[in-house]
């Protein structure tokens, strides 16, 4: 498999991955241009992406996902479209980039699935993590930041919004369930991530997330600590 | 999972699960017609269906799978596209006809995943056969007939054809592993398999295939072997 021979060379990769997830109107295309704005400050040379999607393929396995549908459509198949659309992108885009060590950030990664399709539809954990395994082989992302904020926040950002996906529309319950899941990943390993309070005024979300960038970078600046 | 509960209920099931496979021009669309034709004449209430494709959000998954793309498409990325269109032909379509008595004629099924993203591609059939085991759950059909012709016969049926899709215009040492892949699925599991010589004049292939459809209808109308 292809797939697993990149994830052999990842092991001497230098680039670092790093991930910026959370629930519906968190802020997190506000963020993400403050994200690349701060490593292009540091000279740090990377992509930016987004997931589903990331390749012209990818994307329109987005927008099967996505869109609005007459039909039902069952979970397990909805799951198996975004790590289709996933294996597209690590092979096509995030690999590569991380091989030539460039950074990539992107803008949802696998904890969105464990959050949405996982937590959101009530698909095993056991069951994403098998697709996680398959797909990934065993590369996770080096960082990641969780945007959190209450529903009242999020909620009051979406209403502002023209149209709502499939995933927007779902009800309250639902991006709570979303919500809690991010939380309890971020919790479970501090290692690599990073809860950031988004309710908080623009200023301080972006100075807690400064303070992230700022102690990986010196991290992997210094030789003796470099994956 | 919703799948699960689906398979348990299929153990109930009364109508048949019936396969037709095999590699490019061994002529299923012709044998499909003859099939459906003898089904209606012995009285036996079936649909008819195909994949990739079945319901119109997998059709849409069909049409990602077999377009032209300028973009290389990943090996695994396909197969779990072919798996999600699977899961909602199965939910949407094949499980509820079958829990309803009716019979299901499928042109392609998982077989047509082992020979061509298999052999063709090189996928692992352990990796398949996961894929297959988390979609399908226990449900695999009842007869399986495979339609074998030498390639020296079926390229000209193709070379007639006015356009090819991503599969058919592969390689001849490809479709030559795929056709490969069938031969060697159906010798090796002969009671559920038909293996049927599609190089034989029409009228001796459908006795063939008749000859199978009979076998297998006078054992579904013994009470006793019903499923």
């Amino acid at each position: 498999m292809s797939v697993k021979n990149k994830v052999d060379e990842l092991k001497a990769r230098k680039g670092l991955f790093v991930v910026l997830d959370g629930g519906e109107g968190v802020g997190k295309s506000t963020n993400s241009e403050f994200i690349q704005q701060y490593l292009t400050s540091q000279s740090i040379d990377f992509i930016s992406t987004r997931e589903p999607g990331g390749t012209p393929f990818a994307e329109k396995i987005r927008q099967l996902v996505l869109s609005e549908s007459d039909e039902s459509i069952n979970a397990l198949s909805e799951l198996l479209l975004i790590f289709a659309a996933r294996a597209q992108h690590l092979n096509q885009k995030i690999s590569p980039a991380l091989l030539a060590g460039q950074w990539v950030l992107c803008d949802r990664f696998t904890d969105a699935t464990y959050a949405y399709q996982g937590s959101g539809r009530g698909i095993d954990t056991s069951l994403i993590s098998e697709c996680e395994n398959l797909v990934q082989g065993q590369l996770r992302p080096d960082l990641t930041i969780i945007l959190d904020a209450p529903l009242s926040v999020t909620r009051k950002r979406l209403d502002e919004r023209e149209s709502l996906d499939r995933m927007e529309k779902e009800s309250l319950d639902f991006h709570e369930r979303v919500a809690s899941a991010y939380r309890e990943r971020a919790l479970a390993s501090p290692e690599t991530y990073a809860l950031i309070d988004a309710s908080q005024p623009l200023g301080n979300v972006q100075a807690d997330i400064k303070k992230v960038l700022d102690d990986v970078i010196k991290k992997w600046r210094e030789p003796s600590d470099r994956l």
